[in-house]
């Protein structure tokens, strides 16, 4: 007997409605013995990007087994949905929208997927909106029962899969062109590029910084902790996810500047 | 040994405070082995009708075990307290206002059902205001945990246990008379209507209709999918709680027709 | 082999990113069969008293085993982070801000405290803002495991354990002086006294009361249940946390009398 595998779940389903508890409900059902870790479902309705960078950075620290991720605005449409595996052995269901694709990257690459429209494992009557419920919950719930993928839908070449154009950051001239991925609830900024692209400019740790939001500049200091600058003061530091964030220690850094995810900032040494 | 049986658990706790918390705590506590799927908490507080709509969608999605559910607005006063089985097996447990019915007559009706007001199972002192954490709970989890109904109540006569109207659509000459029960995060809107209203008025897929809020009217697709309306375009449907909703595809329907809770529309043929 | 202890967890985390999710995946990776219950992580983000209170009020309610707690301004700053052994054998771990404190002194007092800054079970790299995934959640999924305190953490003497000023409510003269220590969501306002300063005033049950904020003055019952008064009329009462709280039989006390963290009241026989 195969091991039950855990299941991790993110959408953007929300927590007011019954729609998380309905995907739980539904993996119970077909795999009693699943245990399931919600990564969150409180994120931005029918947003992709988002979701996927969300995804990104919590699968590292998931214990391997399979995760379900639904963001799906094309639900009712003919988009794709699929179940993957990827080189180090995790497998993800989900719609086939670019939404997993991050994250899978991240995991070594996709090695085998299927086709899942028309999985045996789906629920009859198939509902056109809900596909949490119908399709990908009950085909995690089977993979987490034992089920092998090959089982559960049909060969599907993962070149073919849908990807995003997440990372736009660059490098121009003496500075570096950076977008806001997300804001979180402390106000923290994370940017679309990874502390490397600094290195290109040549700025290293302890380095007073010019940040640049249209016609608007902040001095900010390239730190390793809040600690290194005062209360009030913006420093922009690499964090938890190894991408670079803006922070004004004890303070909303979104609010200071009016940042929002999209916003356009440009870095250069003062 | 009797197994341990699984719980789900609604209510109108919401997450900002420690009360669904303590509530986990206390079936642990009982019954260690407990295992509880939220299925919501973030309902509208003190609002039966949309908790009880809520519980009958998501029910069937349950495995078999007990639920625990409680919007209590009246705590604290001499309103009933019940635990009860259903035709198809399954236990409910909550406040006797309504909430439990339409779920448990979705189950197959009320067949055994207790008072539980001053059940063995209650925790003393018995506060006033947190019937969730001091007699709820722990009947859910002596429940979970193998008792019997008549061990946690006094026998009750089901028929005496409190009823909701909760439907009031109906077709009035040639056009049906209907009234908005849910808004979804989506603003999806769900109607107190099923698709059979819509065959008494020889309305099929595919039919061009007029939903008339008040004095204003929109066009609309009587639709199976999203897809088959173009984006921006109103659609009703009939939704995965089988019940008619309006959306808009790729937008929100609550927000393009000012619509919330209890608002009443007509639709008719266009 | 020691048995798996079951983690209780609450935060400032909330539910909107995967920072709580994350925390649950570490627990999995380090601990598969510990099981987790979120007290709650919606809390006010930063602020250490309204969760240390929250902390205390739920802890009764838990099973035996360990709390993790991180509601953490300083972190990436020299603050201290600990895992303390209470005198009724709970584990607790998180920041060394007083955070901890009420719950663990309710729970008997500190017997033993580690410094768990350096602690062996922490993540390499450490982040500098997030802790909760690096080091405590770690930490509490070792415990949780069966790892002793001695093997997670440097000794570290409980008296040198940040505490906090929480309960400034006293009587004066004739009249109760209290602030406001949380609003609920029904609109219940905690107040920082217990029902024994009502006592010092010789105010019994059924009493009349004046509430003064400011120069406003409501007439007020002191009361056992929401029943004892006409809905829309306040009364005082003793909540499920043995704490004084007002409230509106049917409404919200909060929005009647503009009240919010840190509002003083006077309280006096009418």
């Amino acid at each position: 007997m195969p091991a039950v595998k855990r299941i991790s779940f993110l959408s953007d389903y929300g927590l007011a409605d019954h729609f998380v508890g309905v995907c739980h409900g539904v993996i119970a059902q077909i795999a009693p013995q699943a245990e399931v870790i919600d990564i969150a479902h409180e994120l931005p309705p029918c947003a992709i990007v988002p979701a996927a960078l969300t995804l990104r950075s919590a699968i590292p620290y998931m214990p391997l087994g399979i995760t379900l991720a639904v963001v799906d605005p094309s639900v009712g449409t003919e988009r794709g949905a699929v179940a993957i595996e990827t080189a180090d052995r995790r497998l993800f269901v989900g719609p086939d929208n670019g939404l997993l694709m991050p994250a899978a990257e991240l995991c070594g690459g996709v090695v085998e997927a299927v086709d899942i429209r028309s999985s045996p494992a789906k629920r009859e009557p198939t509902s056109a909106t809900f596909h949490g419920r119908d399709i990908f919950a009950p085909v995690a719930a089977r993979l987490s029962a034992g089920s092998a993928l090959g089982e559960l839908g049909e060969p599907f070449n993962p070149d073919n899969l849908h990807r995003l154009e997440l990372f736009n950051a660059r490098v121009e001239r003496d500075e570096l062109l950076t977008y806001v991925l997300h804001v979180d609830r402390f106000g923290n900024v994370q940017l679309d590029a990874g502390p490397d692209l600094l290195k290109q400019l040549a700025i290293t740790s302890g380095d007073q910084l010019e940040l640049v939001v249209g016609k608007r500049s902040f001095p900010a200091t390239f730190a390793t902790t809040f600690a290194e600058v005062m209360a009030g003061e913006l420093l922009l530091f690499t964090d938890s996810a190894q991408l670079l964030s803006i922070a004004v220690n004890r303070d909303s850094a979104a609010r200071w500047l009016t940042l929002g995810t999209g916003t356009q900032l440009k870095i250069r040494t003062e």
